[in-house]
């Protein structure tokens, strides 16, 4: 009897442990494929049984092209229109691709550093048109949310939990030298085998190499403390009616969904509430629509070369149109590229152009030889799923990073898209698909993804209904961030034991020089005596 | 068609992941609770049908008793006998217990490190038994292990597993200070908010915890160094023909299973292959004998008490075992006390002494209102597994620690076993079981070990079957292993930039000292024209 009643009173907890009966989840989403990303979480917890409400502005320009049917939105009115976000975020990334300094890091990382103002100064706006609006606000505490899903690179969302006294959960791929992870979520980043985010180093430094990586360091961290903190520090004050600051509010993340993993990253240290979850859009190869399985299958033994440059540049100059155009029609497979711009003069009969394509299913397809990509986050962990090795071409955002890492670990031949060549695209073709090590090791990072005691999708929802469950995960919490930065470091600590040893010392050598006097004096006496 | 394929690949890729048939691993155990809980990993590993062979001396004293039926025994020979082993073990503990001098620090630890010395020598008969036994070495080579899983806490596996050029895995609680995971697996511990271990600090340290939390450091630090290590290091490098040392060979361990987790241990930064499984062993209840549960039965509204000191302390002297049983006499809950020794004389009618009790079943059962622990990690594990408060009596090694642990999460009071009273004891028992407090922090840490993506067991086996589906797991390995001391902390990095802003500070003051001398040279000759 006693026995049945264990029983049963632990299968009412674990089933009160595993399910949460239609959780209600609020979300502040990033445009353009931070969104897609994001996208794929909120479906699975949609399919769950979760209410999913997605936090988007009137002006949004992507976000409300890519709707899910499972997800309600709950448009805010903002100042901005469409077009003036296009123009924005299309100014800036075509800032980044064409005019961003390529002879220093410094004058690159200055230009970076412009493009992140601008683009945090649009993020304000439409956070003060989210928290000031009070009808709106009104309307979400009555809503009674159980969570916030924030992406990690845009402030607000912290701030809205905060109005709604709701805990919240971070989704993040990685921020210009870890400076977010690192203040707000207490990574720790040890320079000397921790190469910095953006750095496009790897964890295999020599010493000059970790000079530059501790100097990027520093600068980020420069960066970081000198970025307009202190005009967000006072709006997040004024806001929440209490001294506060943009850091303190953010440290309050109850888990870090970090959108990469040990196939992509070099292995670092990480903290209890990082769950590393890349590649969790990711999913087998779905069947090709009828046209282009057709031409794919056309290709023969050669196989299909993929080419995208990503959900935001579909277009190019036509100069650079014509040299890819005429490097693809030199080699033997058939092509797939994605591309929306003027037929280039020079494309070859083995390439051909679609609007949009199926990537994922393409990259999955047992023809697909190579691919070429911008190094968006999202394509290279397809690429990584499938195994596929990689022609990268890196054009804003961490992408140089995302393809520095991939060419590090032997699946990617990087090129630069401003100046290469027919011949350097060309060759870095040839080499990826004619040389075995490249699908060796892209094979080797797909069996390091698929080999997961629990997939990511699955681990990122895991901790988000974890979090709705217990309401916060506090027990993963490290106790680092009640610190201030001197006593992390064990600063005034060290300073009080070397000031007690002074002191010892000190003393000792007073007492002995007293000594020393004694007896020196009382030997003069006995001399003069 | 080709969809048909993919399909079919991916289906064969995930079989080949998923599944190790018919694995080898070879174990290097420890006595003990340490081999009660990696029993529980090699059971489970046989159940998914590799093949577990344990290299077990001759002179084992526990794991001989307490083999399992499903497990391959490896018997070497050793020059000690099985008395001699229990002996030494025995006067260890008996020591620790006993003699442990409790007025300083200090003394304490002093004590303690001749306890490991000693163990440590023990260790080493062990390893010279196994590894110069040529025949036995040839005999494990040519049965082709797949993997080596080895308790961190003693030495020797990873010696054996270099031997048959294995990968290895660890199986490790806790050292002290934290010396072993942070010097041979690279973990970072942070004194300012990492209590390291045996510290019985908390993570909330006012500043004079975090200069005690320093000193600790400093001194394991010191302590470790200062370790008989070069015997060790000589040892291996004898061995393996080539220059190496203790150190440099664990630090080729591709996995750590940690057992304990973030409802037992405060949260601390981690590695990527260090998996925190702490509570493997613990399983819901299963049906008592008739006898107990009658007695269990018999105790009304008031539940029982489970009061016991370990697998290794059964027995105690009278007057403490007196002090224990008059105490016991004075509470309304029945009592069921595993002890092996002469029955009190102040033993009250609500005491029932056992020579052994099914704990884990006790534990489960829903009229456990306590448990008095000596605060071995499996029995505590246990109790949070359950949600049973604890009343702490720590003996030796790491109990102290443990429920000092248990005590800062508000699950257990902690008394002294040599000094407590009667009254100490009666007045613990009631405070755990009338206070509901007690009961809610454990229910507390209980929801936390149960609510887990995947079960710690899972997740060990989980990663000793993916070294062997992988050989290894080198991608999980961070590159400060190729670091020495003063790279990891980038002295020469931070030295290098020093020398470089001393020398630029130099070079200009120089040159404006010139300009100066110069200028004021000038104005001398124009004042003297």
């Amino acid at each position: 009897m006693s026995v049945k009643w264990t029983s049963v009173l632990l299968l009412v907890l674990l089933n009160s442990f595993h399910s949460v009966s239609c959780g209600k989840v609020l979300v502040w989403p990033t445009e353009y494929s931070h969104w897609i990303n994001m996208k794929t979480i909120l479906d699975e917890l949609a399919q769950r049984d979760h209410e999913v409400t997605v936090l988007v502005s009137s002006s949004s320009v992507f976000i409300n092209a890519k709707k899910s049917p499972v997800i309600k939105f709950e448009v805010y009115l903002t100042s901005l229109t469409k077009d003036d976000v296009d123009d924005l975020l299309m100014d800036i990334i075509k800032k980044w691709i064409y005019e961003s300094p390529k002879d220093s890091f410094w004058a690159y990382f200055s230009h970076m550093q412009e493009n992140f103002r601008r683009y945090y100064d649009y993020i304000e706006k439409l956070c003060r048109d989210v928290v000031l609006n009070k009808e709106l606000i009104k309307k979400l505490q009555a809503s009674r949310f159980d969570v916030l899903l924030a992406d990690g690179v845009s402030p607000c969302g912290e701030l809205v939990a905060e109005l709604l006294k709701i805990p919240f959960v971070y989704s993040l791929h990685l921020t210009p030298g870890h400076t977010v992870e690192k203040y707000s979520g207490g990574l720790p980043s040890p320079p000397s085998y921790v190469p910095v985010g953006f750095s496009e180093l790897t964890d295999q430094m020599t010493f000059m190499e970790r000079v530059k990586n501790m100097i990027y360091t520093l600068y980020f961290d420069f960066w970081f403390q000198a970025c307009d903190l202190k005009k967000w520090d006072l709006f997040y004050s004024q806001v929440l009616g209490k001294p506060t600051t943009l850091l303190d509010t953010m440290k309050k993340a109850e888990i870090w969904l970090i959108q990469n993993y040990w196939d992509f990253k070099f292995p670092r240290p990480l903290l209890p509430n990082f769950h590393f979850v890349g590649g969790l859009h990711c999913k087998p190869a779905k069947p090709l629509p009828k046209e282009i399985e057709d031409f794919v299958q056309s290709s023969g033994k050669h196989g299909v070369v993929v080419f995208s440059l990503g959900s935001t540049v579909s277009n190019m100059p036509e100069d650079r149109a014509n040299v890819i155009a005429s490097a693809l029609a030199q080699i033997p497979q058939k092509v797939i590229w994605r591309f929306d711009g003027k037929k280039p003069d020079s494309l070859g009969p083995n390439t051909q152009l679609y609007k949009w394509i199926p990537q994922n299913d393409l990259l999955g397809h047992p023809k697909t030889k190579a691919f070429i990509t911008h190094g968006g986050a999202n394509g290279v962990y397809e690429a990584i799923y499938h195994g596929i090795p990689m022609v990268g071409i890196p054009l804003f955002a961490d992408q140089h990073e995302n393809i520095a890492l991939m060419k590090a670990k032997g699946a990617a031949v990087r090129l630069d898209f401003r100046t290469m060549s027919s011949t350097d695209l060309l060759n870095a073709l040839k080499t990826v698909t004619d040389n075995p090590l490249y699908k060796e090791n892209a094979m080797r990072l797909s069996r390091i993804q698929h080999d997961q005691p629990v997939k990511p999708l699955d681990r990122a929802v895991f901790w988000i209904e974890f979090v709705m469950r217990h309401k916060g995960a506090k027990h993963l919490r490290v106790a680092a961030h009640d610190l201030t930065w001197f006593q992390y470091h064990s600063l005034d600590v060290i300073g009080f034991l070397l000031a007690c040893a002074a002191t010892v010392i000190f003393i000792i050598s007073k007492c002995c020089l007293f000594c020393w006097q004694k007896f020196a004096k009382r030997g003069k006496k006995k001399k003069q005596e």
